[in-house]
């Protein structure tokens, strides 16, 4: 019998930027029985998830969901769209920017990966006017596809993504815009339509609140058209048959029944007017992330997104003073009071951590988990500057709204 | 469909001192199929649960479970050891001593209500010496049974159970010694047998983690030998029914059969080696206390209790200053800040509010826990002395213990 | 970690008659989290199920809620309205009756137990005309209550409860009419008001479709009246303080709050407009009925009950030959085929078993158990006269009716 | 909020050859909360599911688990072992064998179907002396797979996998031997190791008794080799990465936590030593089949499997006869008695159903999904020989085994 009791009470304080706690919400119902996914109730369930995360990627066009996690998708969208040997731009904002670049490499496109020299690039969001300049530096129009993150999860940077869509059209360029909004989606504003993006790929283990195990693809009339030609090899990630079926609720083959019954019940969540829908999760999450780093810098420790404009509302990274193994502080926290933070990745790894802001939190919970980092910093021997708790809990206090409303349940 | 979504986003902080935060282990188990009370299965469980819970009243005497609320409880320890009139010595420690006088009466049975005078009384613990004169001057044993509060709930104060046994010992009393223990059992040490207590009454919600709903007397032999004369009338209460079928793990009557789901695993979790037993219980509501009762002080705020010597490990008792209604402050905390706080009761109503420390909680929820009550009482125009929040933390980081380790699951 | 796993696969067919199988939307509503009892989310909830559960006995006035099993329900109706030697009129249906009886004797009342003679008043209804001769003979009506027993589980007979009314106003007396429905209510058609019923007893595991755990006493004004001057003690059971509280959605002492989350599910379904509402509950225990005792009759065994006329739609109680050990047949179909059945209580204890066919159950779940008993029959070597089995699937396939229907979840 | 109320009371008999039925064991695990997939306690959970799914396998070599439908598993074997162009030899079992081959096609491979010709391939197992002689006459060994399905899900036909491989052997050649087992693995026996298979592909939701979700790739050493140089495009499909992280109990990219947790409980019921580990459960499968089929056999409706050697554990097809839409049939059963069964894909829609016998069932669960059947084709107008249920009855009683042991939970 499965137990998970490395703490002997008390709930753990999962504080990673994803996979996000799950609410018990959630958690119920996806413990609905398995129905037979070919069956009347399932296009019932098909059709009204198929609606509603529609409303969340803010789109009138399709949105793929694939029974697979996120780093399926990335696939998925780079598959669907694109040739061997293709000439793919895409941009360095982190580790998962990285990765996604290396993704494309080994299915044997031709990327190319700007950004800005060293640790730098991982610190600022996409600069627009880079892709600008290298797009009207292509005349031929070789290159393909543009692939950003939207938001960094490394990091802590959300970029501008209406910047790099008006930069490729100031560059009169017809490469498709592919993003990667895996941890911004539903926390952060996210508009598919309105920022005019071809292919956005997310998961469900962040701002939805699910586990891992569901991911999508949002896809423009424009990516559609492209997939018809593209020719890497596609068939469990093809849209193709995947809108079709879906146009009556179904799939083509098995989908993930009791993850799809969690997303019903998010979307629900999510958009609820009762709670003020999107807007209102969107502005608790800048709340949250500006308590968050109001006692960063109480500590005097650096935010490691360098520029105000492009902080993230989903997770802030937390660079450590010279000498201090980020992971061993990491470590301690856990051991000690039962919160788990991000670890350090690729070019920062031990040099920060980062503390997940996202999803079924509440100003409590935050306050809790920077508790957690300032003892755990403290018995670390980090020197702190002041007490970061006491920051965010006088941005809590100073901005309290009402929450509580009763309902008749 | 049911929800409770009174806040929009995280999970709510129910510090009030019971019912106390039901664990997801617990929920789970009593989530298991409701099974047939006189088959097979059951015996294994009710002998189970029986052997556990006696484990935790550290008593090799009957325990005797009933599928009842803890008031209930209460009415068994008297209505099966006494008869109509019978002159009954109570010690008036706060609400929950008042409720159960007035229960007593209102079953027939003459009640002397001892303690100290005015709100002194809610502030300090059994007067053990007061007991043992009274009992002195009953030369003719008058007296039935003296019955005290263990933990009481209403005020924070967990008063010296031995002592009660001494006194009544040292007046050469042939009273019976009934405890109210129910929201101390399972968070402050309590030993049914060697503090010879006759009977012991308990409730699910508090240090056991579980909902409310099935509640206890552990008997002396002392008090089965009175049952067998006492002439209140009783039924569903009668032990001796009990007694006889939980020879072999079964009861008269259909008992609550998903509460004791919960109750073996609640016994699993407690009593566990792995996690230090009892013992590291006990310890870590006194550690849970410290932390939270440096809060208070740093606040410049009293605590209710006023005698150190018998803090209670399961709650504190919040006065507030002259002119602050306690309520309007619990509400700020509940609206705002998603946390529930117990109300003052009886005499000291409108002047304090609890925090509840016990149960399934660690260091951050007590943290934030206190958190939201500093945050409230600032929003709320109390002027506070200092950080509550940083005392805590402080206490905390200095005693902090390795917790995490690594089973296999 | 408990776990239930006496057969190694599959889920087992709980076909006593109560507890029933409780359905997974209760367990899921059940794990919600325990709240704050006296906080403003619980008078929500207390509100909806005092509304709820009062549209399930049919009543306008006030239904208790007791945090306690049914046999505590039997006690709070006796000692709420009585006083100590208070002559009380009992009608002996079964084993649960001569049960009340017993608890009346051993609470001090003056029971006088009315029935037909030996066994055969355990397989008939409650005879209304003995009841009337019984009180016109109390010229000084010294009888105060008139207690009979609604649909008897252990012998599988519904009496008259409208009947029992008529007869005693036939006598003119003004006994107060108690009546035991707790496995009648939700299953069988039952209306508190309009059949003048002073007191209705019913509780949680049966046609509610929960755990045990909770149990009910409606009352009528006159109930309450008398409620007023009864003398046996009481305090737990106390009706006043209960039906105070309530007019604010709150309890006196503390709930059952998870099982009160269950019964506001059960209220929906049970009342759900989209499925048919009480009627539609009522008829499908009468169809599931006369499935099962088609299957009995084919078998050429006897039916318990022995007027067709108060067959209950719960239960059916199915006697043995000459012989046959009904409880050596009961451990086959548990061992062999993962069902249990009731078995035979009081004076028929060994001569039968019971098959429930009750709460959260539809056709096949009834074939199938028809078919554990007619394998476990056969393979104690009891000569069957012919296919039960097949009777029951002609009964209800030439029954069918159209039950799915789509809904949007 | 979601909720399934198609039918109004009652469990749903969810009788298709997959999903299969979750067992309750099984979703409560999987409502554990959601772990930092980075962290300690994670890693405890990788190595263990690993070991356990290994043995379930019965291989000594890796398999990869994927956070994606089996679909996706078909597609992983394919991409991991083969180039662009590269000849595989598939066998036509079925639908799903004709999907499989389908998507090779899609992928750029070179695919030959082999088969017996029209419907009558679709009623047989593997013709493996076809596919040796196939082989043999590839002299120059332009062959690099061969692929065929163990247990076809759309027929209920379990092929002979040893004899596949024998032919291989036979032949000389060193194709790589490809299976999919997806409905097979954990009903039917099945070793990957002593039948010398290459990639066995399998999925969660069939005898494993899980959501779908994951699936699965067993890999033999050679599969390994030829993934060094295969040259389909592959990265989140790609193995190396991902048995490097297993290595330390962690995955290259988010797991699918929560199924995780579900495969666990799996793994320890079906490998459970005190209810018999894997013979046991085929054991079981078999019983049931046994049972279906005597009651197909009885109605005098003909088995799609045309060969009792090959007669699948897992699922039975039964066709209708002449005229009758089975589809229509279907719906009956599952409009009128709660029941869902497979249904005719491809070449045999329409003309016939499938029945699942499989996962989380007991005896009882299929004399109702039997009894279900047979009341719908009678309502449906089919005539039918006997009594089917009558059949499955006889079997099931004259073949019982205890089952129930006591555990002491």
């Amino acid at each position: 019998m499965l137990t998970l009791d490395n703490h002997p009470t008390g709930r753990h304080f999962l504080q990673i930027p994803g996979p996000s706690p799950v609410p018990d919400r959630i958690l119920r119902a996806m413990s609905l029985p398995t129905i037979d996914h070919r069956g009347p109730e399932f296009a019932v369930l098909g059709r009204r998830v198929l609606e509603g995360i529609a409303q969340v990627f803010q789109t009138r066009h399709p949105v793929i969901i694939y029974p697979a996690s996120g780093t399926g998708a990335w696939e998925a969208a780079l598959a669907n769209t694109l040739s061997p040997g293709d000439h793919v731009l895409m941009y360095e904002t982190g580790h998962f920017a990285t990765l996604w670049n290396r993704m494309a490499t080994r299915l044997g496109l031709k990327t190319e990966f700007l950004g800005l020299p060293g640790i730098e690039g991982w610190r600022r969001g996409v600069q627009a006017h880079m892709i600008e300049e290298r797009l009207r530096a292509d005349r031929e129009h070789a290159i393909k596809a543009v692939c950003v993150v939207h938001n960094e999860t490394s990091t802590g940077v959300t970029s501008d993504i209406a910047a790099v869509r008006r930069a490729i059209d100031a560059a009169g360029h017809p490469a498709l815009l592919m993003v990667d909004s895996i941890s911004g989606l539903a926390s952060a504003d996210y508009r598919h339509d309105e920022w005019g993006v071809d292919v956005t790929v997310s998961g469900s283990q962040k701002g939805l609140m699910l586990p891992p195990g569901i991911s999508f693809n949002a896809v423009s009339p424009r990516a559609i058209e492209a997939s018809k030609t593209a020719r890497l090899p596609k068939s469990f990630w093809a849209w193709d048959e995947i809108i079709e079926m879906n146009k009556g609720g179904y799939w083509p083959y098995t989908p993930n029944t009791n993850l799809l019954y969690g997303l019903a019940e998010s979307c629900d969540m999510l958009l609820s007017p009762q709670h003020g829908g999107l807007p209102a999760v969107f502005a608790r999450h800048q709340r949250w992330a500006a308590g968050v780093r109001a006692a960063v810098n109480a500590w005097g420790l650096d935010i490691q997104c360098a520029d105000p404009a492009v902080y993230s509302p989903v997770l802030t990274g937390v660079m450590m003073p010279e000498g201090v193994d980020a992971d061993a502080v990491r470590r301690v926290i856990y051991e000690r009071f039962d919160c788990s933070l991000g670890t350090g990745l690729g070019k920062v790894k031990g040099r920060m951590f980062r503390i997940g802001h996202l999803g079924d939190c509440n100003d409590l919970t935050l306050v809790a988990a920077v508790a957690g980092c300032e003892m755990g910093l403290k018995l670390s021997g980090v020197k702190l500057a002041g007490s970061g708790v006491q920051a965010a809990m006088d941005y809590f206090a100073s901005n309290a709204v009402r929450l509580a409303q009763l309902h008749s349940g």
